[in-house]
């Protein structure tokens, strides 16, 4: 096996995403030490019997004394906390990613946070199950995903070498890794992630509310559509709650987009205007002939669908 | 094997539904005849070269004759011009039923086509994918799947004891077989399936018309969440057209508190109220757990997962 990537990798918050980086990396040889820093103390005693990390601690700075890789992997809302809480331990020279579904807040609250000699560069795998914790990470969950690093605007040698570094890391998990514009992804995101999430969330609220339909009637002809919006509405309560808070302004412009559609949808079902109806879902359909044509499906084994969990039986019963 | 619950079937429309009805009864012997009527002459052509059918017509009526089961599977706004083309050769005491969305307004169609002596027992098996045409069809897609009748409000014995034989039809193809009134079927699919649908065909509309955002980069990053929603929205347009038509009421109902609820939402995330979306995204996961605790996952095999199409490589990448 090749020497790793980076001698010693320390994850700032363990959940989903960080307890499956610590082990895709220990898969791949990517890295040599770990250790960790989670603020519970439930789930540091659940990653000490887990025992993937060589260390776990409660303070950041001491989990990232001597790291090359410091991995930030907590709500998007408390990345500027616990990298301030990390700043004093940070080794100079070391290249520090995160795990956030948005970017442009986190990197600045990143870069105010840090001493100037780390090299910060930004990250969102997109990839996620609808699991949370410790328990839920897992080593294949980013394989064949896209990582997309949004790197600031600095084009100096030992920048452009930590962010080629960092693409080196991403690639040995197995990850498809793309570089943008900060902003520009948290306007990509907010259409293909953020709007779809805050919809479900919207619609599965709102079919527990109804008068005269029960919950368990809703539950029983889910199939029909509705099954696919509650798992994405199972996603973690504290992680959605601060892309919204972060991703505001992309957010409602979408959403405003979204809405003045679904206005124009429902006044051609009022008036009984059936032509409107076809072409726009004849339209839809082309779109995502356009997904299956880009080979978009074999990118996405397993979001909100974790094959390996007792609770989702379908793999078995196809 | 035992005789046949009905010696002739009739399947007037051969799409997805009409197609699986007919490979799904004979793989289980629930009917011996087998005759089609399809408006298209290329639909037609297809059924021959399939061999599926013992007879095919332009002709519902021709199509009808002698059999003992007929059942409508054309798009819901096409269901009485249908009937009122089978009538003349309808048997009397032959069982009539159909595979429509909408339930209310079928019925009605139907009862209003069809001699009296017909009995007419309107059905929905939740089932689909986003396939449609003869080719579409496979025996298994109704196994482990619910199928709603919605029979009329008569107590007579011959009409209880057609529903018995048509529940019984079912039963054997290995669907759940569920009763209920009508207008409450329109009012729970309006929640579990139609207003998803209606959304789904919103949201990827709304985001292929998105400046500064590629349509490339939206296919490419709809692992997010956004892709769930394009295999919905890549249903057919005409089936759904007419559901929105025949269910205006029920679905301008649920998508006005839809609508409430999204607002509220939006007003939250523009006003920085988190513990809102917190509280709200923490009921919503519960309710998917309430879904996965009532089993309902198993049930849902295949909806929009056709699982035997090359362009779905998921279950193997799984």
């Amino acid at each position: 096996m090749s020497p790793p990537v980076y001698p010693k990798m320390a994850v700032i918050g363990c959940g989903l995403i960080g307890a499956s980086v610590i082990r895709a990396a220990r898969a791949c040889g990517a890295v040599g030490e770990v250790s960790v820093a989670d603020a519970s103390p439930a789930a540091r005693a659940r990653i000490v019997e887990l025992g993937f990390a060589d260390s776990v601690t409660a303070d950041p700075a001491e989990a990232v004394r001597g790291a090359d890789l410091v991995v930030f992997a907590v709500p998007v809302m408390a990345m500027g906390e616990a990298a301030r809480a990390a700043a004093s331990g940070m080794k100079p020279g070391a290249t520090v990613t995160d795990g956030g579904s948005v970017k442009a807040a986190v990197g600045e609250a990143l870069a105010q946070a840090l001493p100037e000699t780390c090299f910060i560069v930004p990250g969102h795998p997109i990839a996620g199950t609808e699991q949370s914790g410790p328990d839920a990470g897992f080593a294949e969950l980013f394989q064949n995903r896209w990582v997309i690093l949004t790197p600031q605007p600095r084009a100096d040698a030992p920048y452009r070498e930590a962010v080629a570094r960092l693409t080196a890391f991403w690639t040995l998990l197995g990850s498809n890794v793309e570089e943008m514009d900060d902003r520009h992804h948290d306007l990509v995101l907010a259409v293909t992630s953020h709007l779809p999430h805050l919809i479900a969330y919207t619609i599965v609220g709102a079919a527990a509310d109804l008068e005269g339909v029960t919950r368990g009637e809703v539950m029983k002809y889910s199939a029909g559509g509705f099954r696919d919006f509650t798992r994405i509405a199972a996603s973690d309560p504290t992680m959605w709650r601060d892309v919204f808070l972060a991703n505001k302004d992309a957010v409602l412009e979408i959403l405003g987009r979204f809405t003045e559609d679904l206005q124009a949808m429902s006044r051609a079902i009022r008036w009984g205007e059936g032509d409107k109806l076809f072409e726009h879902f004849s339209r839809t359909r082309e779109i995502r002939r356009g997904i299956i044509a880009a080979g978009q499906e074999s990118a996405e084994p397993n979001f909100g669908r974790d094959h390996r969990s007792p609770e989702n039986p379908d793999t078995k019963a196809q």
